[in-house]
């Protein structure tokens, strides 16, 4: 389960070449690791991405800053300039803090059913079952204490930390990640009502995951009714989303936490969606949609654009006399109406 | 793990007569599977009962479809009509396509402590725990990495799907299907602040779960804090649920995904409850009353009635207006009033 | 994972003189239990604490009630009189109903990787996985199923209740108690947007738990992206929250279920939080700010204050008209407003 650690020391100059970016300042500083802007050392590479934080450059002691070149003249430390500072972070934090390399193996403590496939190179590690019929592709790791059911499908390089649930058929891409507690195929939520009881309707589709897709930890994805539930190539998930039977998240959109999607949905893509936000059943969201936090989603929208609903918090005694107000206004006015 | 399968295959004439649905079309096409209006394939039985798809019906290829005597005449393909064509066609589904039957037994890797009692019939399956005095009815199935706690007693017929959570004393009905994730039985959050810091309020309560209940993935079930929280008869609960100490949930009601709902509220009977609701504690939600998706409960509810709370998503310049000009008028109103 | 029983019986006499309570009635009446005002039995001791449910008083069978001086005349039955009732009640709960001790011992089935610390006073319990140089303090119980990556470190006396996941570097505090299905140390979410893809910023910050933190089940605690989120002494979590990375939670906080705090948020000591809300990311919640269950929180808020947000459910067709109204409204104003 071990997941990143970081070794190696590299001059600035290096890095810059590696990255792409423009270096002024002594080139042979040495870094091996990330910092931010109000913690990091001499040793640290750190950025300036968000301009909430830009304060902070004038007092940073690390290594070296990945920023813009419109914000580079401040820094008092050495920088890398680039067009793109917070991806350029990114890769470079990468870089110096790699992701462990699988371990090939397979623990004594995992339950490994005849009939699967798993690659040599893949580490399956202690407490893991695997059903019949699944498998794997090269390089997979399948943390402590992961289900995996019967027939399913997961590309090579992924990786599910640990305590993931996979269930039956399900078709996970390649260089997936997926954090604990997440489950992939849980059957959706539907019930035919019949003389006040209700009778299951059996969810026998499934749920379809593409390439470099990342879920986070206890997010439940259901399986279709009939057809699939799907998520398209480089969608990113946040913690303890919902995504309901024959939802599609299209490519490259991210989700931020608890958000829920109702049942068949269609979200376009290169979205990008707010934490508790809930989008209710049957509607189509277009590509490059953006929704603030906690909005709730009743129709259809159309992209490129932003939305945002509800009213945010205010001091108690003021909310309640809006509330009041608003309630008296508008029977008034339907009154009012009314008799016109 | 292995959920459902589909082999068999059936004439129209047979399905017609085992479901009572009147046959219009050959009676003896064969089907073996189901599939939805846009894409079932001959041998497959489909559905009309959302108005919505209504549009699909003129170009589907499925061998039959489950419709209403009003929409059926419209149908290209054999129909196989009924009074409540869902539910007609939830059971024909099931029927095609069933829950895999038990497959007695138990995993070597399994822990059962001594003192439990487990019919032979049962299907115990790899790592799962459980715990001293517990008892299983006939025929149930603990999928894989299951705990079930000590004295916990679970109804026959019941199936945990695998990762499931059930704490000590823990009572659950027949038939019940529980998916993974699951938490039931959890403590209660309760704390009482003497002077600035939160002492725990022991929750020694139970979670009594009826027949025939579903509870969805990562859905969380809290213990009473002295008295149980109770889940009754037919009630179905979708994923990432929270129902906190004391609630009580009143026979055949369905909660949608993300609800919480708090302490000692009391829900009645037949209530339909969207996602993302939020109920806060010490209500009372009469029977057969409605709460659609996202909407704030404060107060108690009459029943029957739906239910509808929260501004929804507009676009975010309009939106943020919208809120400036409701704070500034109620602002001006209640100076209005306090002049007066 | 046994939780709490009873056993033994004491006079109302020495429970009134080891919790400092004034006894009126009968001082050798036994009790060995707790109970409710409306179901407890004359072994039990009650009490009452919120007026909701003071009409219970007259009618109760309990053997004495914790309760306050100016309610304690209208109670029937013997009264254990306290200034702070509902924390007498508490711990005199705690003593008649006492956690189990932990029984020392690590079960056959754990994988407990060389390398790591475990004191004999541990109890570790079936399915349980504990990786390379983690660090146990003594009585630390850690229940099945729960994975424990490397080098994490758990204070004295804590509780993993079970199926609790708890990451690479974690530092839990001491009397911890953590419920099932709990994620502690999963990754932040975090992707730079470049040229239409997501790059993932590596999470290599740490999660931090103070002492005396109880964090409920299916709560998921990111791992910051450079420094570490931070739930200081005595934050109570409920279950289901989702706390985002480089989050703080001051000392004393409560938070209840299903509620989300975004990236970099900082909430303050002392602050008591409902369920669902949704806090933004970077955001300032001083000291003793009360936020209501449901609100939506867009900006740093002062304390001491109580916050509300959202318009509370109504019946449907009353809420329909009030949106509608309150859109034409607000257009017609603006409008207005652009014409003089």
């Amino acid at each position: 389960m071990t997941m990143r650690s970081q070794h190696q020391s590299y001059t600035l100059a290096d890095i810059a070449d590696r990255f792409g970016c423009l270096l002024n300042g002594s080139s042979d500083i040495l870094v091996n690791t990330v910092g931010t802007l109000e913690n990091g050392t001499p040793n640290a590479i750190s950025f300036l991405a968000n301009p909430l934080y830009r304060k902070q450059l004038s007092s940073t002691r690390a290594g070296a800053v990945v920023i813009s070149s419109d914000e580079a003249a401040r820094c008092p430390v050495p920088t890398l300039v680039s067009e793109n500072a917070y991806a350029a972070y990114a890769r470079i934090a990468d870089f110096l803090c790699p992701q462990n390399a699988p371990q090939p193996g397979v623990h004594t403590t995992a339950v490994v059913v005849e009939g699967s496939e798993i690659p040599k190179s893949c580490q399956i590690e202690a407490n893991v079952v695997v059903g019949e019929g699944s498998h794997l592709g090269d390089g997979v790791v399948i943390g402590p204490g992961c289900l995996i059911g019967t027939n399913v499908r997961i590309g090579k390089g992924s990786r599910l930390v640990g305590h993931v649930t996979v269930l039956d058929n399900v078709v996970i891409g390649k260089r997936a990640l997926i954090h604990p507690g997440a489950v992939l195929g849980s059957d959706g939520f539907g019930f035919a009502l019949d003389n006040g009881r209700w009778i299951k309707v059996p969810q026998i589709g499934n749920v379809i995951i593409g390439d470099d897709v990342e879920i986070g930890a206890n997010t439940t994805i259901d399986r279709g009714t009939i057809d699939d539930t799907i998520i398209e190539n480089g969608v990113k998930l946040d913690n303890q989303i919902q995504i309901a039977h024959n939802v599609q998240v299209g490519e490259h959109t991210v989700i931020a936490g608890l958000t829920g999607v109702a049942g068949s949905t269609k979200i376009g893509k290169c979205c990008v969606i707010g934490g508790s936000v809930g989008i209710i059943g049957h509607l189509n969201i277009d590509d490059e949609v953006k929704i603030n936090a906690c909005s709730l989603i009743t129709k259809s929208l159309k992209g490129p654009g932003t939305y945002s609903g509800g009213l945010p918090a205010e001091e108690v005694s003021r909310w309640r006399k809006q509330v009041v107000f608003f309630r008296k206004l508008a029977k008034r006015k339907s009154k009012k109406k009314t008799e016109d």
